[in-house]
């Protein structure tokens, strides 16, 4: 296996911690662009040419580490949340910088880092790998606005030593990612890794039942037709037909709820609430949603309400490479052989968008507690090496 | 029976309608001390003058016709909601000036008409007859203000002809209030009358569940503490439990709900909403109580929720006078044998604060359709005279 050095490793880990390191625990605050993201950024750029990269800033202030001819890529993002922890993509970077040093050290393979700019979206959504792929427009991009109307393009010309050239994707011959669990199973079964098969498809959408508002002392419960009434309904049953669809896996949410007019006097006359399912199944993202919409047609049509659905958005699943996925299965079963194993990715990572450019594969490390988007959030050390070995494992027996 | 005259009563009701006539169908908008209001209420007085009544602008400016020594009152209120319709409170007062009428035309019984002030609630709730019954203390009142920040006092002050003081309500031996039943069941059941056995009482808190906020994506579904799931759960099971302890007369209304964050990919952390319950039985209010507390708590152990009241705020039930109510569901089964009922009062009176001072009773007219507090309010012009009929042959079996 290649070389890594786990100390060197935490080491570099902590010192990109202290650019914009904040709050308690472990936090960082280190958003798309600000001045901590940028010089830790600048920071990163010397780690790599110390270990014999080639750094190239693209346009829109990803930097790339690049190995001489065709290498694997190995990264994640280091910008974090606006409050947010020290491992949310940090780890994936600085686990890519150990790799690809080590490989350097031992005389091969090549690899190379990324670390993607806005994955955490102050402009976007994983803005920086959306523009590379093609995804989105690099003139959509720049359009984009931050909460107090900074546009992307403004903050991307802040950023020194960007070329005016993106890296061609074809010099990779696949990408992996290392990213925290951001979930609870790992810590909860105490596994150290987990190699992910796909990153969930999402589908999410606003849906409405409208009907009476009223008097809520003098109409009686026979002739309501309470919006309230008609979601919890809704929600019940729902739960009930999922039952026979799901997998433990699979994940349904119910997060934001309008009541019009949300008086505790007046018989609630129309709720506007939000749907959002993920799968890693396109197919059983299609029976859910048939479920959902027969079930909030049966609702309405039995209690006299009005149906409407706002638009459906959504993102379809995206599988691992079975190549890159096994390289990592092999390597989490040699180093813990019986604390690792597959499951899905609930959230979005730059993996997706990288996905649409050449063979990805994933690996968590686990979250203690679930925490993350959070100062709390953390991995024990000994997990942090483990995920690093398994990727070294990977990478060494696809080199 | 005192002979009323129809076609006066009807008339006076349309005159008293053009004081503020606005909006689509009968629409009224004459909030109290509103130009329409003042003007109202001094067209009023001069129909009391007429009918050989004394008036008495009390130090809220609610209008009174007095008879000479002890009387019955009738009335309600000449104010309207800022989109009101042309009978909620203006019926029962025209009413009673049409019985006042024909009892002096008649020779007696004496009787005495009121036009309370504020009851829709500018400033306060029902604040005339509040204050007049010492509910509401008339400095407290005067500091209540309404949403331009206009104070009660204030607005007082400009009311013509107010004496400095109250009328004593020792010389009345009861109240009737007639008004529209403002909800659905006599137009529904094509009913006209309805005699009211209690003003039910109110009991009214929020509720907090607070579970855990995550990631709607990496947190599995066994191990969500899903705050929204809680609010659910809580309605489906109470609605099984109340159904043993209900009548159909009972109501319950779940009309605030707010969840936190509310956003659809975030697992909702915290959820407060009303939780409001009427019924004209204290006991059974009680009872329902105990439910709804245990319900909750019983969905938070499960769950492992925290969960929080917050104040509980109410009215006791208001129980009409046997001997007042008497006379009413004696006239109203002379008037329309097959086409009254007994049924409480699911809305808020005037009748509620006198009832501190003297026995009281009310009887409903159908609103069709259910329709109040908006322009589209209406009765059939028939109901209207059943309604004063009905109200004239109790002051006569009382008299």
């Amino acid at each position: 296996m290649l070389p890594v050095n786990p100390e060197r490793f935490l080491a570099d880990l902590h010192a990109l911690r202290a650019f914009g390191a904040a709050g308690v625990g472990k936090g960082v605050m280190r958003p798309a662009f600000s001045d901590a993201d940028i010089a830790a950024r600048g920071w990163l750029a010397d780690r790599m040419t110390e270990a014999g990269l080639s750094v190239h800033v693209d346009p829109v202030g990803s930097v790339f580490g690049l190995a001489d001819g065709q290498s694997l890529l190995l990264g994640s993002h280091s910008d974090s949340q606006p409050e947010g922890g020290w491992l949310d993509g940090a780890l994936g970077v600085i686990a890519a910088l150990e790799v690809a040093r080590a490989a350097v050290e031992a005389g091969g393979p090549p690899v190379s880092v990324v670390s993607f700019q806005d994955e955490e979206g102050r402009f976007g959504v994983t803005t920086g790998s959306a523009v590379w792929s093609g995804h989105l427009p690099l003139e959509t991009a720049d359009g984009l606005r931050d909460r107090d109307g900074e546009s992307f393009g403004a903050a991307r010309a802040r950023m020194p030593g960007r070329s005016g050239q993106f890296v061609d994707p074809a010099r990779f011959s696949g990408f992996f990612e290392m990213h925290i669990e951001q979930g609870p199973v790992l810590d909860r079964e105490k596994e150290a890794i987990g190699v992910v098969d796909a990153i969930v498809g999402i589908r999410d959408m606003k849906v409405t039942f409208e009907g009476e508002q009223n008097h809520a002392g003098t109409t009686p419960m026979q002739g309501r037709r309470d919006a309230f009434q008609a979601l919890s309904k809704f929600n019940t049953v729902l739960a009930e037909r999922f039952a026979n669809v799901v997998t433990p896996r699979t994940v349904w949410t119910i997060g934001h709820v309008t009541l019009h007019p949300n008086a505790s006097s007046i018989v609630p006359g129309r709720v506007t609430f939000s749907m959002q399912w993920r799968d890693g199944d396109t197919d059983r993202l299609d029976r859910m949603e048939r479920i959902i919409r027969e079930t909030a047609q049966e609702v309405a049509a039995s209690g006299g309400f009005e149906l409407s659905y706002g638009p459906l958005l959504g993102l379809e699943p995206v599988m691992m490479d079975d190549r890159l996925r096994g390289a990592l299965e092999a390597s989490a079963a040699a180093e813990v052989p019986e604390r690792w194993r597959v499951m899905p990715s609930g959230a979005l990572h730059d993996a997706t968008n990288v996905s649409k450019m050449m063979p990805v594969a994933m690996l968590f490390v686990p979250s203690i507690g679930g925490i993350s988007h959070a100062f709390g959030e953390d991995t024990e050390e000994a997990d942090l090496v483990t995920g690093l070995r398994v990727l070294a494992g990977a990478v060494d027996a696809l080199g």
